[in-house]
């Protein structure tokens, strides 16, 4: 592997094997509705709490990128996962039956981004044989936790935005078989001050910003190289921020750019004002819309950044500034240079 | 890299360059307390919050394993933080100030083997020039969020552990000074069914049980290959349970057996019932008392296997038992066989 700043060049372009996605009802009647692997109706996803619901959902997404890829949890050698609940419990409660050996991360709304970079660059350099990566939100996991419980019906504002019921999971492999994994950067912190959780658009941002520009520099290409650069939840109000921040260094992404959190929902009909958001977001969007579409050819090479905001409520009631972080990793249909 | 399941034998096997460790009052006046490189009387470390306390310990962690190692920021490629708050941001505001990549982890109390371990893999397959890895843990955040506000005067269970105010950082680089890491394992999660949020040295008595093992069969090795094996904070309960769980496979770690949290207090003098626990418990015993004694050669070979517990208060509350999970990391003071 080449290695500048914090990008990495991946000389043995990881394959990845197999990946899933499972989404809520809400998601299913949106624009990718039917790009999903799994549309589940209730919301219980039949069990009795929210949470449990979230963990039965990561569960299934686990179980279908394995069976996609027709493997058994006995070829997984290990997997990152994460989410945004306390404790990243709807990881460990979701993984505790696969008898797989696990490494916990934590990166918010940034996760899948996190976790298929260190699935890739294990895999480049020789540490795994097969690497699942997966990450999941909840709607009404996260406002009980977040914002408010659902059942007071409070407002949202113009900025707000809505989390995705849904969950993603790659598997990546030392393979010849497109998606390959070419190169990655691991994001800074970045931190402009934003105190609005409701504007986590605007607070992501910057990370985004920050990610996209450095694999630019570092690798020598321009938005131009790629079909799609793609940010994980900035809706319409970080989307527009992010323009804003790059064209400051003379990027321009604007043409061939996509938010994930802008595609998953019709912004007109479906009341979710600034776009969707979630750990789950973006990695189900990867999984069920782009992956496919890299797979096949009809996208070359994409630029995937999921972004995540880093605060708690605790530290939003202390006064506390929004800290993001974003993760690029480069995804293309072929492995040649 | 040599691997045998879910162990890797490091061949380049990188070196722990420096480590630090910052502790609070308490653990600064129990049997370790003259190890620590800074003890700090204020628990809140000069700040108005402890959760901004936290974040501050782990900074001054972070800026003392630099110091000490004659590192700035910009020498650090990347670094692995997390800790046990919600959405771990002692560690994201912490490190925000610092300009260097992050990804984020989380592991709960075995967050410290983790990091090491993700450290170690990396600099052993050439993707890291110098990468840190940091954790922390804070008695009055852990308090206020897993169990009762400090003010209420809340009873303490006779096998509670006491959340250590402690933070451990290391160095990892590829260079031939020891501690040098030989070996991982990463850990499976493990859950027998305890449901006693009060007992979690029992939780975790099984997750360190299947890594020990898993680590001395897959290398071949005894536990008389090691000088000490180390677990995070199983505390005297989870000790005696770990002893029963590896004697039915065999085998008999008691006679060079350490647990952090059992060192880390005078259990008959500090009212701490069952020990230490917390993130920054095995990370301030592992920097500040093992490693300078694998460093000198006093100790030749060391398993070091922190211990977590995954559950959260709303899993507790919805009659969740507690999963576990620890990963082992072999270090020694020599690189060869």
């Amino acid at each position: 592997m080449k290695i500048t700043g914090n990008t990495f060049v991946l000389k043995n372009t990881p394959s990845i094997v197999s990946f899933a996605s499972v989404v809520g009802k809400k998601e299913s009647e949106g624009p990718l509705g039917s790009c999903f692997d799994e549309c589940e109706q209730d919301a219980y996803f039949g069990q009795d709490t929210w949470e449990k619901a979230e963990s039965e959902m990561l569960k299934r997404t686990v179980s279908a990128a394995l069976n996609k890829g027709g493997f058994t949890p006995e070829d997984i050698d290990y997997m990152f996962s994460g989410d945004l609940l306390n404790q990243c419990i709807s990881s460990t409660y979701a993984l505790r039956g696969f008898d797989i050996p696990i490494l916990g991360l934590f990166g918010a709304c940034s996760t899948m981004s996190e976790g298929l970079l260190l699935a890739s660059l294990l895999t480049d350099s020789g540490a795994g044989g097969h690497i699942c990566a997966v990450t999941s939100s909840h709607f009404c996991t996260a406002e009980r936790q977040f914002r408010l419980p659902l059942s007071y019906g409070g407002q949202r504002t113009p900025t707000a935005q809505w989390t995705c019921t849904a969950s993603g999971a790659v598997v990546v492999a030392e393979k010849s078989v497109p998606p390959y994994v070419k190169g990655v950067t691991i994001g800074k912190i970045c931190d402009l001050g934003v105190t609005d959780a409701n504007n986590m658009g605007a607070a992501m941002a910057p990370a985004a910003a920050y990610v996209i520009k450095t694999y630019l520099e570092d690798t020598g290409k321009t938005p131009a190289d790629f079909d799609r650069i793609i940010t994980g939840d900035l809706g319409t109000v970080g989307t527009k921020l992010l323009y804003e921040l790059l064209s400051r260094d003379g990027i321009d992404i604007s043409k061939n750019h996509s938010d994930c959190g802008v595609m998953m929902f019709d912004l007109k009909e479906q009341d979710v004002h600034a776009g969707g958001s979630g750990c789950g977001c973006s990695a189900s969007v990867l999984c069920g819309y782009f992956l496919p579409k890299v797979k096949t050819g009809e996208l070359k090479n994409i630029l995937f950044c999921a972004t995540g905001a880093l605060m708690s409520t605790t530290a939003s009631q202390q006064g506390e500034s929004i800290p993001s972080v974003s993760h690029a990793v480069h995804i293309s249909n072929s492995s040649s240079d």
